[in-house]
């Protein structure tokens, strides 16, 4: 219950993305599936902007794979919108974290969608194992603020 | 919380799919995001099993949008994995309706990923409206079999 | 320009899918990328069918990346059509082939798209290879009868 | 033969685009279909550069489907790949245009993909109509600057 109530703390990083056709289907608007694509955006920006870089994380072995992804779809994205992605860190763990998201649509600001995504951080053979200390600083850092 | 728990009531429509290469992500599995399109193929073929298309319903001026979605990530789906995907109906009101999903990989029988979406019912100018007789009538049969 | 000409020669394998929600864009019919999902099904069940899995090839080190696609759209898919995918092996060298592809609604047997996909065969450090011997043997088989 | 030859004629309209994990395969790259989602953001910035969107001519009553595709895959593109997608009018005709693309990696500027797309001008019942004066004269320019 609790768990799916998005609240944004802050800082709340924001970053825009143009809606393709290939994003939407025939009922006029995006594919429900689609907007976890605009997760991914959402919480790789938020990581770039804090000088970490998802890729890199992988290169030293850490991946962070996703165990639960929930979305409310409260208003529709169309082909074209601007739409502008919300993502603030809910909390984080040694060994995991969960990310926040609210999706809008520029023009007119309506909210079109909130959603969470939670991580587990594993290394390559597959284990849940800590998180690296320099992501888990950053991070933190970027909880508390 | 128990919004988030997922039980399978009988009956439980059953259907297969093979993981194609565009739904896997550089990680080697499945992409997150995807497996909202399995859930799509289950609900789709739990109503055509049940006689109903979901393209006539949405002929006849009926849309059931998803309104929420979850996902819980157990496993790891891969390239040419032979999937099941297990739906039922969770519940069924006037304007609303759930289902849940448990995919399996077909080899091992292991649990791959379950999760639920919710629907509204609404008409072509997107009010809420009620749910056709008959589609509640074999909904609601099949939630109570 | 010949290279453009898409003939189907005998034997042509067919296998059927069901168009989803997800494929399809707010133009209302399927997304044109979408069909290369499609020539995927195509010649991955056209080598299983001749017992080679395009899994168990990169087990053994061969991969088949794309070189080449090319896709004329002569009528449009609908959401929940159900297609046929008729694939064949245009020819086959010992470091590439390429698959013919005609896609047609099994309803009123419509051409929906044409199309092929030419592939190199490369090891797993990307340099060109030649086909595993009974590779070869299979589709040059195929490419004959 | 010359129809595969991707030549860009001056002005190139150039923008870029962050490969996601869910453009990518398991092979580790970008799945091939999806280069034809980074040829649609081509065409629609090179349109939107010039004033006219796409959206618009769709509300005005023109359609701009997809008749012929192809895509020649030089090198590969990788998760988090920062890619230029570069854009030039091929021709354009009164009731039908091509584009031409060529995309590249960033950061060492290698070439990944080129090929071109070929569209029809059709009205919302799906007959083949001339273009509006406004795009022709528009894209005329700019295939002769």
């Amino acid at each position: 219950m609790s768990k799916l109530k998005i609240e944004m703390k802050s800082p709340i990083h924001m970053c825009e993305n143009r809606v393709l056709y290939g994003d939407t289907d025939s009922g006029g608007v995006v594919y429900y599936g689609n907007y976890l694509r605009y997760f991914e955006i959402g919480r790789t920006e938020l990581m770039r902007q804090e000088g970490i870089s998802y890729k890199s994380l992988e290169e030293d072995g850490y991946i962070l794979p996703v165990v639960e992804s929930y979305s409310r779809y409260k208003s529709s994205a169309y082909y074209d919108d601007l739409i502008q992605i919300k993502t603030s860190l809910a909390y984080i763990k040694r060994v995991s974290c969960r990310f926040n998201y609210k999706i809008y649509r520029k023009s007119d600001q309506k909210m079109l969608v909130k959603g969470f995504t939670i991580h587990a951080v594993v290394n390559q053979s597959g284990k849940l194992t800590k998180m690296p200390e320099h992501l888990f600083e950053v991070l933190n850092k970027y909880s508390q603020i």
